[in-house]
């Protein structure tokens, strides 16, 4: 028998039981609003730390016993997880903090940390019966999706509005998505998706709907507390649209919680965009998800009305965290700083997070022996467009090594 | 002390002092021809196929004992090599081949297998007592040594020629390498980028000029043997530009069987662009490189001169290999098989080995059981724009159910 254990609304409390056809609250109605529980002593007597210690560090699929999913060993064609945590010594120098690290989630098949999602909703469809996947995506959720089914030999259906950018989709096509489209925004491709899905039986990934998307994403915290020996971090700093890498993140560190093996929980910072701070605003203010105009180049994190809003704010509260916005200039100038210091290449999402981290400690908010890891979500190669925003073209130079000598002496 | 052990000229055999001034031969006069050779009974005291079993395999440090470094522990920043060594089961069924791998090197830090080398490069520089480095490329090479040395911290200098793509500059720019930009051709950058590197003592990672580039991509041919159980590839295919990474692979499984880790060589088979195909020329003619006019999509191999040529027509004939050449279609056409059957996303260099196996699995040249590796050396995300060159767009649909319904019924 698989794990579902329990499955309850996030705003009303009320207990759900799994339908895969369409995960809603049976009482208040609302979409996409599950969290899922699981029975900690089970897990406990089939997994610790010294039986993790034990197994390679290969892959997420050594959590298995944490993930909605029956038993394994889990075959999976492609290396989702076991990303690595950099301890950056170049960034903590320039930002004075000591103990600083990025875990690099960039290095999952798809290039984001979304392949987390993807995997464990793929195989949670496939016990659940399901032989084809769908998800609305323009984005980073789509492309893992369509790479991971591809991987599988399963069919995905990829909705996208028809406005999305031709390179994003080609990616969905490399991939052999059957991809969907649509004349309209999308927020009418999200719903004309999990109405498709209900219709067709394909079991949907949709970021915000599909509660199986926070138990994936939640690896990355498991690793991040193993990484470190399971003493974890003061502070976790992760980029913010949809909110569901924020809940994923808050849900791994609160399962290893329950379970005993790490003693105390992180604080969560959410970055978002100045151009689309829906959730901030919500933190600061009385809590309600309301809709903003988006203008950001941070596209990853471009949202109007966040999907899992409400459960994320509810989890940066309960982390006793906050949220900070920074503008496309503070993100433009924080993708040069972290690929100069570090070697690393983040999309400005990704880069969104390392932005605040530089508001944060340019704040005096964060103290010089704090434990903090920022979490790069994309890798920069997604959107090189924005790469060259955030950097000055060099001036030519004559074929001479004179040319080069002044150069060289002058710089 | 370090294992340089021996250097010797590839055209006329003559011995070679070390000199990180200029790696030339001392009695021909020919830049970068030089093979490298170690001291086998003294790797052989100090490491072993056991030894090996019982370190993690994380990255490619553990073949340090072959390497031309001194002994270590390497604490290098960012995680090189360890990259998987997929079976692609939709592959194989595609193309009738039961013992297909893909070698996904496009795992690695900056997204192409040259990292292999940079890192190997930059440590020897540090022994041989360098601060500075640099290297004349428009891409993998330069992406990969300007990532590496922000991690490390380290100064590069990158020469280009001004024609240079921006998006592949902007790269080099993100990762604070001082750029170059020369008002001349490739070849030109090239020699003057030798030149400035005598003048300034700045290590040179030019491809086909720095020896230990092999050295560093050979680690790709060890990991092979090793994740295939010492046994090693019937065949192994890869693209082939200047032919460093042909010979890369070959040095590594050569200096295996030296060891007698491995029982016996694989052939190589080099997929080359039409466009581009001196390497093919001087293979199926004289052995003599001669100059082309580089007319292909795949920049990671368009190559006029290949400047390892050389050595790469030495390796094809002793591995009792191949040459082949594919068109841009082909090459186009291998992309999206790739992705639909492996969920693995390849540049158009890289595809151009998938491209080279469909078309001699075609002509019967592969037998069923024959073992088999692909190494995929770029990642697709490199080159978006030719992604959408190898898909068709999508036709838009409107907004509701019918239409998705009435889509699927006649897909």
């Amino acid at each position: 028998m698989p794990l579902p254990e329990s499955l309850t609304c996030v705003s009303c409390s009320a207990a759900y039981r799994e339908d895969p056809n369409q995960y809603s609250c049976p009482k208040c109605g609302e979409l996409g609003t599950l969290r899922v529980s699981y029975d900690y002593d089970r897990i406990r007597a089939s997994a610790s730390r010294d039986s993790l210690a034990a197994a390679p560090f290969r892959d997420h699929w050594r959590y298995l016993p944490l993930l909605p999913l029956a038993a394994g060993p889990v075959e999976f064609p492609l290396a989702v997880g076991a990303t690595p945590l950099y301890p950056v010594p170049g960034l903590r120098k320039a930002l004075g903090l000591e103990r600083l690290w990025i875990k690099d989630d960039t290095a999952n098949p798809s290039a984001s940390l979304k392949d987390r999602a993807s995997a464990v909703v793929l195989l949670k469809g496939l016990e659940l019966g399901r032989r084809e996947f769908a998800a609305a995506s323009t984005g980073n959720a789509g492309a893992s999706l369509a790479c991971l089914s591809a991987a599988l030999g399963l069919p995905c259906h990829i909705f996208v509005p028809e406005s999305a950018p031709r390179a994003k989709v080609a990616q969905l096509l490399i991939f052999g998505a059957d991809v969907l489209s649509i004349r309209g925004s999308y927020s009418e491709a999200f719903s004309l998706c999990v109405e498709a899905s209900e219709y067709f039986l394909w079991y949907n990934r949709n970021t915000g709907y599909n509660p199986y998307t926070v138990e994936g994403k939640k690896t990355v915290a498991l690793e991040i507390a193993e990484q470190l020996g399971w003493e974890p971090p003061d502070t976790v700093v992760a980029a913010a649209g949809d909110g569901c890498i924020l809940s994923g993140i808050w849900k791994g560190f609160v399962d290893l919680h329950r379970l005993g093996w790490i003693s105390r929980l992180p604080r969560l910072v959410a970055a978002q965009a100045e151009g689309s701070q829906s959730i901030k605003q919500a933190f600061d203010g009385d809590g309600a998800i309301r809709p903003v105009t988006e203008d950001t180049l941070a596209d990853s994190i471009s949202v109007s009305l966040p999907r899992n809003g409400v459960m994320a704010v509810q989890d940066l509260k309960a982390s006793g965290g906050s949220a900070v916005s920074v503008s496309d200039g503070e993100i433009l100038e924080a993708m040069p700083l972290l690929g100069k210091r570090t070697g690393l290449f983040a999309e400005p999402a990704a880069a969104a997070a390392v932005a605040a981290l530089v508001k944060l400690a340019g704040a005096g908010e964060l103290s010089r022996a704090e434990r903090i890891v920022v979490v790069s979500t994309g890798h920069g190669l997604k959107d090189v467009d924005a790469a060259l925003q955030a950097v000055d073209p060099p001036a030519p130079l004559d074929c001479a090594i004179d040319a080069v000598r002044e150069r060289i002496h002058h710089s």
